[in-house]
């Protein structure tokens, strides 16, 4: 270990305030050091200030924590995948590689839910939209799932509710894939939902209210699910149907075949396996369903001017908003690879696409030949990609492949399956094919004489007839030029991190340091299949081994799984657990759920699809947890409380001081403690929740731990618990050496690890950090914080402060009393902040009518005081519309944001200058942002829903 | 190999325009194939269409040539580098490899020739400019430099011209890098100027016109020059000091000792070995030296506001501009580099360099105390990173250190360089210390004993006392995520490629395909040191030796040199080969180089550079040369004729139809023929350089063979040549292996394979191509120019056109009639093109008044139609000036660029609406380049030279 300089410590590039800009702050605040901001701020109840702990190793440099990297790289052992099971290897086009996954622009950006400054990534979404719709012959499709198993439950859940039918039974194909079975039973256990296999009697069809049709089947059968459908739906069933989609370039779409819902994985369009992922799901409806959607959805609506603007659409659907009414708990979307899945099909458009299926499938049809030729049986005599084959000795068979560097896929002891993919070349093909049928040669077994056999292919019925990708978007990036611009152009559209702050409250939009990054572009840790034997992915095992103990660590808690490839994933883990775990002491009937008024209505959601009751605690003025009222609820529920759900520092931002209290209350009444992890921004390196009292938590990665948001996703939310959970969270029947931590609950996500490839970000956030430097962060996010509210106080009350006057990490600005003044709104300033180059804060979240500002530790004080200074300069319009100096229907708030094209009428009809209009502070001269659109229409969106690409006449 | 798809194929990706685009442009044409094209453009004489030939391997997927690479990467060996000799290994900032190196926005940039479309890059050279300056105590630092040896080649020429002395010796240091002194050897030689060792008698000094001084010495060694200086400057002479920026940061910098020039690299500033480049070299001189500099110069002007804007300086200095009066060749700047070696600087400002160096330093000081302690003999007391030690045997130490791991220098038979960097560790220090010292306990030799001897330091009068980096852009960026914004906001401010068109007549902007340039950041082509031994670069050698046979087929040549690093020292390679040639057979009186008028300027001062006297040839009115001129200059200097340079097509855009003879008539005078290279993208896979007669040329990899231009280098400037040539080509001393093609000739550049690490793009470039889509490329060049001269000769004469009246790759549009009708200039329509957003074609080369348009094979055809739109939209607006319609001084062509700020002024002032200034065209306003500045004053900025960051108040 060398002695580092300043210069090299991670930790002064990550945090954006230096020494001399924190004592400014702290000296506006009255503290001398942030070690007494903190003891001020954080109840000395729980106060417990780690340094090094001997678990963190001390902080690596960019270098060291690199060339480490390097080295778990090495240990994972470069083989050609051909295990399949939904897993593909592909190709990212580089110019994708480069444009999107590794552009900040892009993979910085956060959740377009302010769709003015997001106008780019909303079109990429509707590319994506479009794609699904088209290949899955449906008419509508979200703008992404987490993967493919968790969107098939969210199919069946969808089929369930607006199944006609009052079963509660849900039929699966007996071909599904393993994965896609394990999380269904595990899901539907915890709701009550039957499952059966079809494929039985008639009867079952009639009276399930869905049923699940893997199309090609995990075996790479390909079969017409026509009949099966149409007897569930005499019976008032739907049909889900999880089909690929680069055999459907091929195949017959769900929709011609009638199914209802379509789901699946885009991961081989161009999104590398990455050890599970993260990948984009999908899920697509016939017409009709389109409100019964879950996830997000983008749809055209029309900004103020009447041009085509694309948003969210249908946001009251959501889970955050509908609370213990929600259908879905899933909130984060897997954006940034929808976008490279989107890219993928519109820089190979539909000839292309069509020609890699059908190379992958004469690849297939190929060693198929190769091997009924040397003797072998096949299992089916239809495929699109896969054959299954029998063998003597099929460990023998996958043994002798991975010596020649192929993965195969052991079925059984007598069955071996062999997937191809754009990767495939015809020496794959001829290597795969003496590995296999070469057995026969060794004396393993018996060659049949069986060469003379008819070859596998596709079903003649189910040949696709109709076209797809016929907008002119799919036709005109096919050059690299064309394609870098158009990325280009779509990233110059929106509004991210890399220009300038994002103060989302709750949701810690942090530096995402380009080290941190480097490792998930490595192919040993991209082009990794999640099945791949525990002997060639040691370096993937061991780092994640690492992450763990370290989460474990820094949060009190004994165990920690990194399946969850959300928060919201995590959560219902976290719920999962406890509810197992009363189950298991027979403590069945425990199913009641304590969440405050405040909390994020996804705890709420969670709670219902982990099949339990919520109730809701309410708070106190302060806007803490009302001690009295929880006492009560805990009383009358004193038989069934399972859990009670609180998130610390409160969603307020503010730390309480009771939290000691609250958790004992519950333990003494029998139920468990899950602390939500979306606040431990403030308290990393102070206080675990662990000691706080909780018995699970789940983390957020992609807040805390510095995965970028992605512009809506991916995220990671590891579920982290003390030990008597630990047999509940989540296991994997496919987990590389089984699960050594005695985990053993059903899975929540496709893959062992989850989003696994994202893993090294965080890894190397923390190796860099150091536990020092963790908690360097979270005092100087928490000095940030109160810094803005010490500055905006006068102009904008602070609606909760918690010990000393203090708020924690984030500060509620109560825009009410402004509002009662002036009439300008919530939405008024926010679009206002647009036009000074911000990103809004959290709206009106946890409390209508607010804003809820988060700096994050990485923002220089130059960057706070260009916030604050833009703030108090919006307040002081606002004040001028209130005193009736600007009307109130036409002013710079209300007309925010102002576009470049607005400046060019030459009869400028404001009562304000056009230099007010969109250069309010000199300093936006130099660097502006232009928002493309003006405030978009959202009710018009939702009332005239449109979720594909507009025909480009729309824009004329 | 895989049977590939279209969709694969790269060269469906690199050409813009696909099969249906083409035959709607050849049908505008009147031809039905590019093949019926291109036999009417090529002469009979010289057509000679090549397919596949044997030698270029059949073009590869992107994913086939990735995988070669990755094996190419796997066969050059990781060791830890302690050479030095002026190469260092580093550290480059993952923010600045990111948001610089790997970014289009930054590295498909042109040279800052249009300032207004430049401010971005030209901000990022200022503070280049002012780190050399302030770091090396000298007033004025130009943009850069190809490398150090030529930039100490750059000093001597400048001391020669700025001298009172009139002696033609310079004083060598005999502690000068070895690299150094073989090409200040091999250029004075050319140029008759003596070298000699100073450090002999007084008298020496007396008589010199300059003396050159490494500071450090190549030894290590760290000398006081302040008497050496004295004494040369007392007889009118200058000094010339090589300096290492890191160094600066502890010792007394070359301005405070006397020095009126100092020159250097600055790679060790975050820019990878790479094997020997690109990196910037610097070159700085005191104050009344600054119009002498040569090579590109930032300073500040001011805009049409007044408003401070930056540009090129003192452009009458340059070799295109002065011709054979020009004193120095050197056109292409290192700027990609340049631009990441300010970036380190800025990232890490004054306390943080020197924080570095320290820490080296300390390395350097513990390492010879262990090795005295050990029983070593050191040869200097003195040192800043480097140490040198006696040991028995040279060879068997260094030998022990590489199988630990670490290469170092072997001086002589008993003696070893070590020399520390910013990656060098404690235990490295310790390693290569028992590797070295361990040698006497082995038996080697005798220990002596000297362990108490006086360590190793810095000599105490030369200690730096005065500060640097005092600018506050040295210390606002500090974070990363501070460092990420100012990179974006300055990429911003630019256009580039990944915007749109860059049609730059001559230049060849072409796509810059992702996956040519992944290679150059990994680490096995990054972190290499040229001098490393031949064992451990195999990946590295055998991809140069397959690039060099690739491009010697494709030219027609029998041998290339990829050693010069810029197209001009190409030339001077190939020009300094005929003079070799010609000596060698005791011509030594042929010393005419004949050269068109047409030529650009840079052949001239090249030849000028080559000990040559240039006389001009005319051409005739069709532009081409006159060919009984050419016979009567062969006539006139009939003993003297060395060479003739041509270029082919001319530059005039044209497939001249006498080229044989011109060559023949050469080569009947006993003259050799030199051929330009610079428009290959017009000839390859058509025609053959050495087919055509030509002896020797150069090629520019940054042109034809898609290496980017990185905002104005690198470039890379092979020379090709028949075999008679060979032995005159540049070798190097250090060349590993030796040269195996029996190439002697002196060396032209620092490096033996000069810019390495960015050969791998054209590499890939070639083997994903293939012959045949090479030759693809050119017809679809080829036919781009024609289909715009074709849609604007109606608006702007085609001045030049060859067989059945088509140009070749580029087209030179007159706008001398339309000035004369109109009185708009040719700077007027580059400006317009900036607000309809474009970059501007070459002006006014190779005629004044005109605009040459090379709209390259990438551009597809919506972008070639926006442009040619854009040229009639324009045309129109100046017609309408021509008509009145506009006064002459106030219309939208004279008052472009129009920036955003120009919009918000409430009182429009012009004839013309806001709309028309900057959205004449509705597309615009979905993809809308801001010019950040108005139209940049630049005769304002020489009158007024600055050349530095300058104060934050001046934009107050």
């Amino acid at each position: 270990m060398t002695a580092t300089t300043a210069a090299e410590r991670f930790v002064e590039r990550h945090i954006g305030t230096d020494a001399g800009a924190r004592a400014t702050m702290l000296a506006a605040l009255g503290y001398s050091s942030t070690a007494e901001l903190m003891r001020a701020a954080v109840p000395a109840a729980i106060l417990a200030e780690r340094g090094d702990d001997g678990v963190i190793p001390p902080a690596a440099t960019e270098a060291e924590a690199l060339a480490e990297l390097r080295a778990l790289a090495g240990r994972n052992r470069p083989a050609r995948s051909m295990i399949g099971l939904g897993y593909y290897d592909t190709f990212t086009p580089a110019v994708i590689a480069r444009g999107v996954f590794e552009n900040p622009s892009w993979y910085t950006a956060y959740t377009p839910y302010q769709p003015e400054i997001s106008q780019g990534r909303l079109e990429a979404l509707l590319n994506f939209q479009t794609m699904v719709a088209d290949l899955t012959g449906l008419a509508t499709a979200n703008a992404s799932m987490l993967d493919e198993a968790t969107a098939v439950v969210e199919g069946m859940l969808l089929a369930r509710r607006a199944s006609q039918s009052r079963s509660n039974v849900f039929l699966v194909d007996p071909d599904a894939l393993p994965q896609t079975r394990a999380v269904l039973a595990h899901r539907a256990e915890a709701l009550g939902i039957e499952l059966r296999e079809w494929g039985g009697s008639g009867a079952a069809e009639a009276e399930a209210f869905g049923v699940f049709v893997q199309y090609p089947g995990a075996s790479g059968r390909v079969a017409d699910p026509t009949a099966l459908i149409a007897a569930v739906h005499a019976s008032g069933g739907l049909a889900v149907v999880a089909a690929d989609l680069l055999a459907l370039t091929l195949l017959a779409s769900p929709g011609s075949l009638g199914a209802d819902i379509a789901v699946g994985t885009t991961q081989r369009f161009g999104v590398p396996m990455g050890f599970g992922g993260p990948h984009a799901g999908y899920l697509a409806v016939r017409a009709g369903l389109e409100r019964q959607l879950p996830g997000r959805l983008v749809g055209v609506s029309q900004d103020a001017d009447g041009a085509p603007a694309y948003r969210l659409s249908l946001q009251t659907r959501e889970q955050h908003i509908r609370r213990e009414k929600a259908t879905s708990n899933i909130c984060t979307a897997q954006v940034l690879l929808a976008v490279m899945a989107a890219m993928y099909a519109v820089y190979h458009g539909p000839g292309g696409l069509r020609a890699i299926a059908e190379r992958v499938h004469g690849h297939t049809v190929a060693l198929a030949a190769a091997l009924r030729a040397s003797g072998c049986e096949l299992v089916s005599d239809s495929a699109f990609d896969t054959v299954r084959v029998r063998v003597p000795d099929a460990a023998a068979v996958v043994g002798r492949a991975r010596e020649r560097g192929y993965q195969l896929l052991q079925v059984d002891g007598t069955t071996v399956g062999i997937s191809m993919d754009e990767t495939t070349t015809a020496a794959d093909v001829a290597a795969v094919a003496e590995a296999v049928g070469g057995g026969f040669a060794t004396g393993e077994g018996e060659r049949p004489a069986r060469a003379d056999a008819p070859g596998v292919g596709l079903p003649e019925g189910l040949r696709r007839a109709d076209g797809y990708l016929r907008h002119p978007v799919f036709r005109t990036h096919r050059s690299e030029t064309a394609m870098m611009r158009y990325l280009k152009t779509l990233a110059d559209r929106d509004y991210a991190l890399d220009r300038g702050m994002i103060p989302l409250g709750s949701c810690t939009m942090k530096l995402n340091a380009a080290s941190e990054l480097a490792a998930a572009s490595w192919p040993e840790f991209a082009r990794v299949h999640p099945f791949a034997p525990a002997e060639d992915v040691e370096g993937y095992l061991a780092l994640i081994e690492q992450l763990e103990t370290w989460l474990a660590e820094m949060t009190g808690y004994d165990t920690v799984s990194l399946q969850p490839n959300a928060g919201s994933q995590g959560e219902l883990a976290g719920l999962l657990a406890i509810r197992g775990y009363h189950r298991s002491r027979g403590d069945d009937a425990r199913d009641v759920c304590l969440i405050p008024a405040s909390a994020h209505g996804t705890n709420a959601a969670s709670a219902v699809l982990a099949g339990m009751r919520v109730v809701v605690v309410a708070c106190d003025a302060a806007g803490n947890v009302d001690l009295g009222d929880l006492r009560a609820r805990i009383a009358a529920h004193a038989e069934t409380l399972s859990a009670l759900m609180i998130t610390y520092p409160s969603t307020h931002g503010v730390y309480e001081h009771d939290v000691l209290e609250i958790t004992a209350a519950v333990h003494d009444a029998g139920g468990q403690v899950y602390i939500d992890g979306a606040n431990l921004n403030a308290l990393l390196g102070y206080a675990r929740f662990g000691d706080l009292g909780g018995d699970v938590s789940h983390l957020n990665l992609h807040k805390t731990f510095a995965i970028p948001h992605g512009g809506g996703g991916p995220g990671v939310g590891p579920v982290a618990a003390k030990s008597h959970l630990a047999p509940f969270l989540p296991s994997h029947p496919r987990t590389q050496g089984g699960d050594a931590h005695g985990r053993a609950g059903g899975p929540v996500a496709a893959a062992p690890f989850g989003s696994a490839s994202i893993l090294p970000i965080s890894w190397a956030y923390v190796r860099m950090m150091g536990a020092r430097g963790l908690a360097d962060a979270t005092a100087s996010a928490v000095l940030a914080a109160n810094y803005i509210a010490t500055r905006l106080r006068a102009h904008f009350p602070v609606l909760y402060t918690g010990e000393g006057g203090l708020v924690a990490h984030e500060c509620i600005l109560d825009l009410r009393p402004l509002r009662g003044r002036t009439g300008v709104s919530v939405d008024d300033v926010a679009k206002r902040l647009i036009d000074y180059g911000f990103h809004a804060p959290t709206m009106s979240f946890p409390v209508a009518g607010t804003l809820m500002v988060e700096p994050t530790e990485s923002e220089d004080l130059a960057e706070l005081d260009r916030f604050c200074d833009a703030m108090i300069a919006i307040h002081d319009e606002a004040e001028r519309v209130g005193a009736g100096e600007w009307p109130a229907d036409d002013n710079p708030l209300v007309n925010a944001p102002h576009t470049a094209e607005s400046l060019v009428d030459a009869h400028w009809r404001h009562p304000y200058s056009r230099e007010r209009a969109v250069f309010p502070v000199r300093s936006l001269v130099r660097a502006k942002y232009w928002p493309p659109v003006r405030r978009v229409d959202q009710a018009w969106g939702d009332r005239n829903l449109a979720c594909a690409c507009p025909p480009v006449e729309a824009f004329a």
